[in-house]
């Protein structure tokens, strides 16, 4: 017979806090509010752990079942619903002013909710490269047997398996057809609308519309090179671009046929990603906010300046920027370019297949 | 030095989960989720307990400091910001399809969310009576010690210290002056407005008045009792009502004159209470769906029905509904009656007061 | 040129907002909260009717795509994160004390968010049946063009479009193969099982299994019912049950084999429509809470009366009841009967198909 | 006797929404979405503007009652309460892709939200200084009309009203008793406590404590210039600090004695306002990341860059950096200096102080 309170291990949960105001002797009403909030957050952490593994457990293969893709965007979903609450207890904890932190801040030195050896995993899990990371010594500052651990992560990656599956998305060629001959044009046409666009609207607002022209020439060059192997190993060699061009045009065909059933859950399952990578960003923001609120410019615990640390991670810590940038490149469903049958046919359900 | 994982003992915290799933031998993906949306309400449990517990400490006095009252107030609205948290917390939980939780909900009996000792503790905190309380047999179900704490909660309430501390409030009557007397007119002439109301409505919409009118009558009856001592006592033997005469009178004066300096700390106390009521509540009601939506009409782990569950707490189990309910009797700003001077004045602030 | 002032109708919107106690005289700050409270959620409705719609259009055909399917789902889950918005909207007016309520409340008689015309659309475009709806009373209160628009709504509504979607459902049957028959067995070791445990369970807890064991024979002629036509029409005519025989096999054949490619999209978009219904629960819940805490026991505006209205709606309101309880009968994924091969064959997509 | 729909202006506010799409004859299904979520985010920016004006006005004076303090504090939490919702609110529009964005995007030029004018009015009335205000040429893109209530806004500011609200603080000096005099003595021992744990710090983490050190000096030298007239007002001028010297003193003093019932409502009050400075960051961080996503690298409707922007607003566009900062010279409760007797007294109520 299974008891509620053993099965949850509350004797041992609910033990586990232990405020360093007590044992200094001064108690500090809130800093069993500090302890708590990153104990739930630690816990969160290990269950979107626990479903990102799953994912790329399910993508570790070299064939990969339609059901496996909607199950991995359920999953991701479930992840984003979690990120979404852990945004949210950012609220929680900013309900202790700064005042009130004071009161227990110094004891805690030189901990930080910046050590989590967790959040280091789900970084590299997700697959941040190093040179994205930023804090640095907070790595160094774990003790060995967590280092060992966030050093042993991010082997296998959720960038990397979506990656390759992406590479083996079929039908990009088929006999004549090539899909990026088609778009090719059809983005070329796209791209000198918008300059028009742009020219008429800096005549009406009386601005010059240079610095946009020129924007739209650079996202040409780019776009140019997402089709020239040459450039493109070129823009990776300089770090402009993560993912491989396979991936990358894979990313465009999923995103221009997204309503053939075959694609949906493909589709779908990208639009969960980048979500998450929002998600992942926004905590990361909270975070900084509640940190420069509670110690303003001062040396926080562990050390972290809140400012220098909202500039790095904000700007630079996207793990699929990749893919939430080549929006710049999507066409308007009037404007995209009609699949040949036997591709279209191959898209399909068996019944609807046989139906047509 | 402290070290974060050390801090928050996480090497304790994050090996606390033990799906039975997985000691069966066939895992079930989504029972980690379950053990951490429970493990994690429980964390949560521990800190409204705190800070209820803080605040029938701040009370449990003979002279109140108004400084005091400003600092629970805090402490409430810091509650219901947890509260509002742990409702949407359900959302998380949801993300498991009742065909997933069947895979693993079998291995789980008796054990039930509804076996929460924390929760039982939390109600008999707030004040919720035993012939409130439903589903005792899950009390029963509860281990010796942890029956025992929740036997021994509750010996002070924070409906109990806040109800004293209302029926303390001053200048409830000075010299001439008595309180009811002014506002018994003044509701008598608002009840007399609304019948006109009623009528005309009625009339406009071409339906029979009578109902509301009774309601009316039964509302006035209800008032007049809130003065009349033996009427009054009547209503409380009867479990009409559970707060004193006094303190509910109290609430009407602190509600009416809720802008002099001196009135607001406990007017906003009282409107964060009515909303942490309210919260309890949507929680149970939101755990209710949840269960329903899981279960079905089935016999839940523990033993628990859905819909009987429903019926009974959303309707019966709230504490201060005497004090939700006092809405019925407010006065527009306009039609309360003026405050002697003396009175008025003692309820300034010291500058404020010599001031004027 | 699009100028975003002219696009959105500014000029209008925001110069719609009337407060009645400017008219009066004696403006109360607080109507304007009130006013944009209700206005955004009458923008939001006009919002959620049109993704219904669009749902109901549809499906309101003989042959439905299964990317259509796919599509529903996700206009579903919008509306559902519009709800949950709408839902958290109560806590904005929440702000509003009764007594600053008090201050304009008189004046807006009989007006009440309980009459819009919108709202009761939404009702009969989920499906919710006449027998069913409460507070008629205000219905006859709209204006003739608005009683108009609500009678001539829910000629087609999501209940319908769903069941007839569901009762089209292939495969249910296929040579030999009757789904019924494999479950039927199914479910009866089931529930044979559920009256072990709740046995076992009662002797633990020392009490008496009876009330436990009569629901589970209830539960097994409402199962047993499902398979006779006779008995299940008679259930319908006391209306114990809405949705017909077929579809109701056919949620359970959707959920139980859920993870062929071809039945996740029906599967994913009935769970989205459970959570619709109890979203749309929940909002009544959150508007009768506010009422009843803003007015207490007292006539509403519009003559309501917050907990009569509180039984009735929770209660009573539920649209896709049908399909929540089927829960009910749900099967482990290890105890669900396997598919006959030519059946399993023809839920997978052609290349799956064609490669095995 | 007033009627729901008419009281809410519905015919006009749900006739107001004009699809671009439907005019071209090509309609995008999505288009409602966008219009109505810009639609409620105006009305609710109205609402904001309206609590904002309130409290401008209530502090607009020469002597602000303590009871307009709380009040101010009340419809500041309602503002927040407000933004949050708002903040909430981009998840409603990001259920849209991209993809479904782009049938209808080209049509809007050069529409775009930047384009609010109550957005920039709104900005005015908290006081962002035209120096701080990114993406000028949206201003210029209003209508003669728009801009010329964009420029007639922020003639009074809430930066303003509580600045001079702060400069009138009492109690700062009080015969022998200057408030700053005590507290430079604590702060300099604080920093001084700081210096030692960096370097501990950095010797365990083996890492240079150079910069951490520096920041310690930066932070001393800004904190005596708090105290310097001349130099304070030369960081004025070079616009390193906006808010003047005594407001400054003033916020400190709150800070530190917020227990005293004189100083708890003004407290809670600045809390509030360095909320809404931060909800109202995240706002705008969640606006960018919505267009970066929508519309990747490339020229927004209105020719915004999503990249650029991000980079400006969040980093620069806060109008109370000045008070929030100021968490850095907090200082601990137990290391605050005492307060004279007859200061003390003074921040009591009328019958406390008679009682002491």
């Amino acid at each position: 017979m299974v008891y509620y309170a053993d099965y949850l291990a509350l004797d041992t949960v609910l033990n586990a806090q232990h405020p360093e105001s007590d044992k200094a002797g001064k108690p500090a009403h809130e800093e069993l509010l500090f302890i708590i909030t990153h104990q739930t957050f630690e816990l969160w952490f290990k269950q979107v752990l626990h479903e990102l593994g799953s994912v790329i457990t399910l993508f570790d293969t070299d064939y990969i079942r339609e059901s496996d893709v909607a199950l991995a965007q359920a999953r991701i979903l479930r992840v984003n619903r979690i990120m979404e609450h852990l945004v949210n207890q950012w609220d929680l904890i900013e309900t202790m002013t700064p005042g009130e932190f004071m009161d227990f801040r110094a004891l805690l030195n030189p901990a930080s909710g910046f050590q989590s050896a967790q959040w280091r995993v789900l970084e590299k899990t997700l697959g941040l490269p190093e040179n994205k990371r930023v804090l640095k010594h907070y790595t160094d500052a774990l003790s060995d047997a967590h280092r060992a651990i966030v050093e042993k992560a991010g082997s296998q990656t959720l960038f990397n398996v979506v990656q390759r599956w992406l590479e083996k998305t079929p039908f990009l060629e088929s006999g004549e057809y090539a899909f990026w001959d088609s778009y090719r044009q059809a983005v070329a046409a796209m791209l000198d609308h918008d300059r028009d666009e742009v020219r008429t609207l800096a005549t009406a607002e009386h601005r010059d519309p240079t610095d946009a022209l020129n924007q739209i020439d650079s996202i040409e060059r780019g776009f140019q090179a997402l089709f020239d192997p040459t450039e493109y190993s070129g823009l990776v060699e300089q770090g402009h671009r993560r993912m491989s061009q396979r991936a990358t045009l894979a990313i465009l065909f999923i995103s221009t046929y997204r309503d053939y059933p075959l694609l949906q859950a493909p589709y779908r399952l990208l639009d969960a990603i980048i979500e998450l990578d929002k998600l992942v960003s926004i905590w990361r923001y909270r975070h900084t906010l509640m940190v420069s609120r509670m110690i303003g410019m001062r040396v926080g615990t562990g050390g972290s300046s809140g400012s220098e640390y909202l500039m790095q991670t904000t700007v630079r810590q996207r793990v699929f920027d990749d893919v939430t940038s080549l929006s710049s490149f999507l066409l308007p469903t009037s404007a995209r370019p009609t699949l040949p049958a036997d591709v279209a046919n191959r898209l399909q359900f068996v019944n609807e297949a046989s139906a047509s």
